[in-house]
């Protein structure tokens, strides 16, 4: 509630339109729904697209298949569409079973249901991959970028350990006006990139890796420290934090 | 040098204009000055600035006085305007000594050389700082971005400690196109934040705390498991990095 | 045996209603009982609460389900009740063929046996929770709450990144004698809670989170690093240590 | 404001009594004060102990004498008396002759100012450090239970490694209503102490120890895995993070 | 080969009793056995009791059942007896059905075959265990000590935080000629032991614990931080190097 | 493409012998392979080996069995043969019923096909294992070097503990013109072995070991802090790393 | 106060010759003096010698120059002689200015007092030491041992990346009951020493090193990691710890 | 002592012109010389060259002014030059007094006495730096590469964030036989060095960066985690064992 809406409430409780009661009910209430579900209930937060301009989106990852299944129905029910992310493919299958309609990006691991309507166009997002590992996290960042309504172009296979590959493709990553740049193991594709290109650009670490790369902690690190100046960081694996982060960005552009 | 470029280029060798020698040097020529200074040499890259948006801004933790000023006085001839920053107190003397008509900035730990030319108006950052401690790095943050063009305010003493502060700054802070949020200790800053403004957000942890806090790795840690979705996360204390990122945000709203 | 009880057995000793041996025997015994099981026999420590003012609970995670019964069915035979927990669900249902009396919550992980007796009434204790996931330490706090003698009710839902949900639960919160928070991920609950509300404060981490969480400790640090003074922490995921936290501190306001 | 003095607002407005735009200003202000200091300005929050029960305790360690010295003067000014911590001697001195009146504590590195009125008295603290190095902490956290209105007592000299010396005092600590234990190294105090006593316990890591003990980090994580259970643990060094929560749990027993 | 030995081989040379060929060889010569398995052959150390006074002891945990067989056929052909540590029970069964005449501890996870040869008697070795948990290792340490002809007993269920439990076996733990002490969770067992028993002692962290004990290493930190001087530490869950490191003392004071 | 190519391209231009377009495209024009399998699809760097001089080795851990296959078919049909590292049992039986020519090692965890033409011969590689749990590393390095054209021998069972084992075996390891010495726990051998020859020496820590030595980076931070000079060090496990760097030397003595 | 004692006491109370409250006094009582100095009160604990076999070692790193000297002339007046470690050269003209009669060890930092009386003799320790960097700690240990009545010395200059001068000294090595090994760095010098030595041997993990050595953890974690079996250790630089528990074990021996 | 040389030991001793305890004397001795200074004394290994190739470097670092040119001159007076380094620009001036002739290097750190004897040529070591700050580990690279014997260029500048000026001095890189390359921060350089080179190559970490950079420990982590294989790694900011295993290298390629 602003304080224009504010306002109005005072000028109905001056006249006599609403009642004291009323509009301390108004002004504290804060909308909320309660979906049923197997265990215990979650309050899914309507406002927040208004807020944050971005939807709820279902972490599916400590949430069950009927937890996933209900917070879709709901969600979609009300903005047209929903999206569920880090949903395995066990889960995936139950959550298809229970929402025969949900689609299932197996790789991607995101199921999503129903349509968003249409958006004004945003700025387009390109989303670097440095190996074939690295495409589950590029590939989940992709479909929440449409989801949010940005056009999103993954582009794979170009570690730095080949830097003439990265060099091949730089007139295209050049073309986007965000860049999401998704690396495991030492993570030096953002430094090579952020020397080449003028974008905004963030980067995502991935837990490709093995001994010394410690789940993902030392690509995190890695970009943190990153020579290039001026590269933002999410958390290890997280493609929909960086796509949200990047249709933000999209937006303005637009 | 694009492909337009070098197209240009072999025209010119298919016409006689150029020979093949000359046209090699051209294409395999990359530009680079070397400043004299007490040890060694250091390149300067003054095409950084054509390539990535972003001119060298000069890292003065590691360097001397006598480098600095070199590198001031050399970047600052060429671009009219140049920037040095974690300059501690007695090294700020030393260089203002050396280059005595450079701008000390102390709590910032910048020295400034020169004026920058006009630009074209960029988006409004604003820099929320959680608490007094983190100010520091919120002047470097805003001094980088005025340098780079951007117009940038700081938003201080608003710790979630006490959210009704926040809650009182929000307004304006939901004015700004793109938040820097700067904290320390905890850091839950931007996780409050982020539920609050839909702009794209920077987090900057800062080395503020004691104990367990690490020297900043926990606060850095906090912002990159924010429950909050879309928040971009730089290094402890980098000021720099996040003007930078900032700035090309901006500039994609101007 | 406090002093009062020492100079009773010496009053008898002089008066020569107790011999020297028998005072000797009963100044030096320890009261202690076996529990014969399958795998050697352990200690159980029947004066616990008459030293600490809680009973024993059975920490189900290292024990093989005949251990727990056996543990469970001792405690219940001299305490009237006994609880065991982090009693996975395939153990609870071993445990539950032996002692078919028991109550298994799923959820919380927790087997109850028995009924304890009433009570003194002690203050009402608030366990607040930021997300879906951190529910199961929030049930099993609750339960051992209750078990323990003290009220407690759970809220969930009220994660910071959705500040206003917690705001519009705020009265009720502050309407409980003793806060336990509970959170994942950054786990900023507690810092924001803590600004809010004058009720004694535990905080209690939760393994919620990936990536850089790295299985709770984040969460841990950051509630320990907390800008908000006075939160009180325990280990990750223990809600049965906060639960003890919060009764013996309930007790006083009773 | 809660919801009665929002009613209150609103019964004004349906009367006339108050115009809306009046109280919508009501309703959205929130109180605060800038100091004014040497850099910039610090928002001292007035409404923090009508909110939290505690008033705002300076933390010294990060700031300047001069900006210690404004907020004492400042706080004082207002609720009669002030504290600040982490204040070494070099500071104390400084801020001591910026403002005379204030009283040092130079091992508990504290500063204070002025008195605090009358409180009704609450239920008594004990403060148990394990050795002679511990004392500094315990020292600050007994000062600021003492100006927060709580009697306090430290016990010492009481390490697990002679555990007669402990069990010599016990009847001393079983008497203290709250109790808060202090250990650097193993800090193996609370576990044994936590068998032993009733009373809420409060336990405080400090960095003393050397080698693996790693500044204090391994006391922390002894404490958060105590085997005695119910016992809550705050940051490194944290006397005044204990004294806060040891006297709003003695607030209840009053 | 020791320097009397070298003198005997060197006047057997200038007697022309061996010729400087031979003798070359018999300098050089290190005596191993090859023993067949399936996988590679390993080098089975035949001298290595008379070094250091201590057989092979096969460790299981990073071998097949068929190494462990072949290991200790091989060891117990020459020595009488052997023994394998860290066999887990699927692993114990494959052993057992390759050689019946094994015999298999569960708890322990140890695997023994033969009878040692009568030893002379050894000082008798304590094993006290803070938990029912740690009893895994105390009995592998035990029957290691044993094996390697020391009398051991194991004292269980004396946790500190009942120190009561552990008081009340004082006089039996006093009356060992070394000490082992066995505990988890924060490890504070040995730090009150150290102070009570003036024998040799020797602390084995366990695995056991949850959260931030992160599986042994704060136990294992907690220890070597202990306040009471003078206890030695082995790695996490190391019962066997305990037991050697025992029975190595407990053959001084027989 | 040199600068001597790029002269003659130019030549051909001012010649009239090639257009600029064609001159621009195959000057910006880099030489890739698609290879299609069943999930999107991998650029296969075929001029790698021009480069590097060594070919791509398939990474078989983050790959399913079909990017496996694929990958070594598409290599061998170019180069003659192709290696895959990291393949467990599974994941190489499904590799062989897809591409049944190829060769499995199993303890090595090696897939081969194909057969490398003849190479010019370089020097000797020896490869010391401490222990036997070391060998599946050591065997990978050398199915690696063989793969390259350099011979290799394997070293095994000569830890530390029996420095007498490893004397044995030093004039072979002498013989040796390149060292890689493979060892887990703490990683003893290579500071031994690196004041014993004056060879270039590799080390290879492995995940041997449990309890503090945390899955290998004990014995890679060993490694690096040894006191014998001249060891480089590769990552944990990184059999394949060894080889190559081994072989790279072994090329110069050839 | 043992059994035996108690009836005693219990024997007079019942002859009329005690009265139940001198008896229960006596029983309760511990008995400790206090010691004046500067800040506070340290209490000395004078029956821990008769309990640990070890008089109290003053630590002298967290205690000021007056704290130091009036520990050791306490001690000192009471037990023949005392001894502080930790003790730098700025503290220790100190303590020798108000103690003109210490001794003062610079490299070792110890400060002695007095003469302890003739002991029984004790088997020898050899306290060998991988390198010059680590005789600090060598000679520390070496001035405990010799202060608690146990014959010992220094072996330095042994590191393993000789070997053969390790070798060299072994046979003075082996002759020794038993063997302290102090080496920094990767600190392989117990590896090699436990596979030729039957002594009891303790390891001391020191600082020395750098990089990834991390102030001496990796020495200490690859101390406990050894391949060599029944190596105990000791927290890093702990000298006196090592020196303790090495002639706890002597005394077995003498 | 090698076979053959025992052979002819023996052979004396057959023939009578050597006496078998003379033979047992020159079987067993090793040679060293004692070097006498302020404290304690040092042993030097004479024969380190011949055995390892590579003579004693004098570590500074844990040194004194006293120690460090007592070594050199011993050194210097057998092997014609000696070197020392990690000498800071103190006790560098402090030896200069003692030892006048010795040469100093201040930014590389290192102390030079002597003139090494010619030795066979070696093949050409290139050392490149990612950055400025890099320079004091390179040139310290470069000073004992050149000490051994072996001709080696530094090539500065050239970080991963600029590509184009990497690629500017990549023909230069190429000529090189054996590479080393060093850089703090993310360390990507050897990443991108790795895809362009075919000679082995040395990464050397440095402790430049902050923060999460943890003083070369994400550098270090990054290089061993490269996906360029083939590449490996020293400890942070070694320059003396890069140049060490560079030497040995570079004398197979002569």
């Amino acid at each position: 509630m602003d304080k224009r809406q504010l306002l109005e409430v005072l000028d109905q409780v001056r006249g006599g339109a609403m009642s004291p009661a009323d509009a301390a009910e108004r002004i504290g209430t804060v909308p909320f729904a309660e979906v049923a579900h197997a265990v215990g209930s979650t309050m899914i937060d309507h406002h927040r697209e208004l807020r944050t301009g971005v939807p709820e989106i279902v972490y599916g990852a400590s949430k069950t298949a009927d937890q996933i299944a209900a917070a879709l129905t709901e969600l979609a029910a009300r903005g047209g569409a929903a999206i569920a992310t880090r949903v395995d493919s066990a889960k995936a299958d139950a959550v298809k079973r229970l929402v025969p309609e949900a689609t299932v990006h197996e790789l991607a691991r995101v199921v999503m249901l129903g349509t968003r309507p249409d958006r004004p166009p945003a700025a387009e997002i390109g989303i670097v991959c440095a190996g074939t590992s690295d495409l589950a996290v590029g590939y989940e960042c992709q479909l929440v970028c449409e989801f949010l309504g940005a056009p999103a172009r993954v582009i794979s296979d170009v570690g730095v350990a080949g830097v003439h590959r990265l060099l091949a493709r730089l007139t295209t990553i050049r073309q986007c006006d965000v860049v999401v740049a998704v690396a495991g193991m030492e993570a030096a594709l953002p430094s090579v990139l952020g020397g080449l290109v003028d974008a905004p650009m963030i980067a995502v670490p991935t837990s490709v890796g093995y001994g010394v790369s410690i789940d993902g902690l030392v690509a995190l690190a890695s970009m943190l420290s990153s020579c290039a100046p001026g590269i933002t960081v999410v958390n290890i694996d997280n493609g929909v934090g960086a796509a949200i982060a990047a249709v933000r960005i999209a937006r303005m552009g637009r």
